[in-house]
């Protein structure tokens, strides 16, 4: 009898716990373990806003995988998804392709556009090492040509955010941090930059507790960033953006707007042929497609209710996280001949979002609230029980965030 | 009888040297001094080449005006100069005018483009702090775009520099050291770069003598640098290059021209009416320009025959620096009584070019040759000598170039 090989593809947050997992439970004479990525390196999605504000450099954000995978055990393929045969039990590479008994897809997010126009051409989105530094470097561009043009362009100056979840606070946060010292770097004043958060919901943080969205309004409005809330984007050019709120249309002249306002599941999901919505695939409690006993979904992909809601769970690093841990153990038991899969539960412990480096908001526990320094060590403390959970104490000390006291 | 009003235009080289010369031999009671910059720093246009590059970080490049001008002895006027009307003894400003007794026009180059199509348009060139940090800002943006494109673009890895003359080839030097650092940066193989110096002349560093050409080549070659010699550029435009060398006519794709091949004096000074020759003025030995007895020029403006080779001195450091030196001497004699000017004779002590941090070629004391770490260490001297002159010691410990073993 030969081993069954196991293929995941993708390793973000759910598919490489999933690798490090099984590459624990299972020896090499249980399964052939293969993990495919597009990098040679793991990244932290929910760092990525730092290193596009230009706050973090994007090495710490981003883990080799031969650090934190043993390559002995798990054959690691550097390579491109381009097909999933789900009937056929094969991946289709750029390079080659493969065949698995058992597959865990841990593919990513994409950006959700909603069809408004010149988003998908004009706006950027924080979702790779690549796209955030991008980011980083066009906004520094644009601070850089201010003061070479004979008639100065405000549209170098105003960034627009869209979106002000999760994403988009932490990022203006960040940013708001970030351009006094990009003012001080290229001699631009900085009462001529601005930062504009739009957000098309009635309120910023939707799904926050409203003293919490208070707080971080507050927060980021003293520091100059301005909101729109109730404003519906309309149109994107290459250096303007039209919103519409309270039936009035506005424009801000802008070259740099950043989308973070919408996500999907990735798009190779739904060409494969599992029933989907917004590319998310709703899965059985054992994280298993109906009618595909041999695929497993974590991560953004995976579509689970919140039965106390009745919505489905967002899809984050946390959730994620657990997905992976809990589907290891799935597959070392099938591996191993045992039929009976455990189902699965979410445990979320709490969310936090940082304002900055230095002020944050968050709950725990259901309903504890956090504010400014007691949540931006609750972040790092939950940042780091990741990287510990990984790689263990090496990596926590090689990237983890360690400067508690950081004003 | 009232003081005379002595103006200083521009606050490069020639000019602050001249304040802080004046400011030490004129008392208050003695002449009133004014010095007009259009910005509130001076900068060392001899290290611009490497902020452009991203090797030296600008603000090392800059010094406040304030922190070696006595503003106690000096007005310092921050303004840009848009007329001198030497007829009327007036200097127009942006936001002003004024009147002078004695005028000393340290106005500096542009970049002369000789016509070619397109370079004024799309060539970036080295000649202010604005100018060089958009070069370094616009070589790193390229190299983030590369890899956020599906089809990869050769032009934005292509690095033309126009000219092989001193700054030509010191700005290739310090690419050379920072192209890997950009490629690590944004996971760019370094074989997908190249920098290629164009020069119309028969030879690289025209006037310098062959041995330290072949050395300065070998050099910049084993690091990567591409020479077309005897190549002339025909054409610019935003992502393509043309030259012809041999006859043949070869195009490279580049987003990136920097101009490093010729200079001309300011314009402002051909249009107050003084004869011309591509914006430098010739002077009288004492630096006045015939018909000017109130008028002193020093730095890239004035033009100055060696006798020896029969041809103009060009418009380097150096010379400016002994220029205003020579001036404020003179300018001394004059506010106190004494009408008998000295003529200046150009001490011409040496040439070193660097080749990046680690290398360099020079001439000093007429003949002798310098290689390598001890010419790189001369040009260090020589900077900290100029340092030193302008705002004594301290300013050498906050400017200067200390490390003298950084290999």
């Amino acid at each position: 009898m030969k081993n069954p090989n196991i293929v995941i593809i993708g390793a973000g947050y759910g598919g490489i716990m999933t690798a490090v997992k099984l590459q624990k439970s299972l020896g090499a004479n249980d399964a052939n373990i293969t993990l495919v990525n597009k990098h040679s390196y793991h990244y932290q999605t929910t760092w990525l806003h730092e290193n596009a504000a230009g706050t973090l450099h994007h090495d710490r954000t981003r883990i080799a995988i031969k650090d934190v995978v043993d390559t002995s055990k798990v054959n690691f393929i550097q390579d491109t998804v381009t097909d999933i045969k789900a009937a056929d039990k094969k991946i289709i590479l750029e390079d080659g392709e493969l065949s698995y008994d058992y597959l865990v897809i841990g593919l990513g997010f994409e950006a959700a556009t909603f069809g408004i126009p010149g988003l998908k051409e004009h706006a950027y989105t924080i979702n790779s090492i690549n796209s955030s530094r991008l980011i980083r470097q066009h906004i520094e561009y644009n601070f850089a040509k201010y003061n070479n043009e004979p008639e100065k362009q405000q549209k170098r100056l105003n960034i627009v955010v869209g979106g002000a979840g999760f994403t988009g606070i932490e990022f203006v946060g960040e940013l708001a941090n970030r351009i006094p010292e990009l003012c001080k770097e290229y001699d631009v004043p900085r009462d001529k930059v601005r930062i504009i958060n739009v957000e098309a919901a009635p309120t910023a943080l939707p799904g926050f507790d409203p003293e919490l969205v208070e707080y971080a309004m507050n927060s980021l409005e003293a520091r100059g960033v301005e909101f729109k809330i109730g404003a519906m984007i309309k149109e994107v050019t290459e250096n303007r953006l039209v919103f519409e709120k309270d039936e009035q249309r506005e424009e801000i002249d802008t070259n740099t707007v950043v989308w973070a306002a919408g996500v999907r599941g990735n798009s190779l999901v739904e060409e494969a042929g599992f029933e989907a919505n917004r590319g998310r695939i709703p899965v059985r409690d054992d994280l298993r497609p109906e009618g595909y006993d041999d695929v497993f979904i974590v991560g953004d992909c995976a579509l689970i209710m919140n039965e106390k809601t009745e919505r489905p769970y967002p899809p984050t690093a946390q959730i994620a996280i657990q997905e992976a841990e809990h589907t290891a153990k799935n597959l070392t038991r099938l591996v191993k001949g045992d039929d009976h899969l455990e189902p699965f539960k979410p445990n979320i412990q709490g969310t936090v979002a940082s304002l900055g480096h230095n002020d944050a908001i968050g709950v725990v526990f259901d309903d504890k609230k956090l504010f400014g320094w007691s949540a931006t060590a609750m972040k790092k403390v939950i940042d780091n029980r990741y990287l510990l959970k990984l790689g263990g104490l090496p990596l926590v000390l090689k990237k983890g965030k360690l400067n508690f006291f950081n004003f």
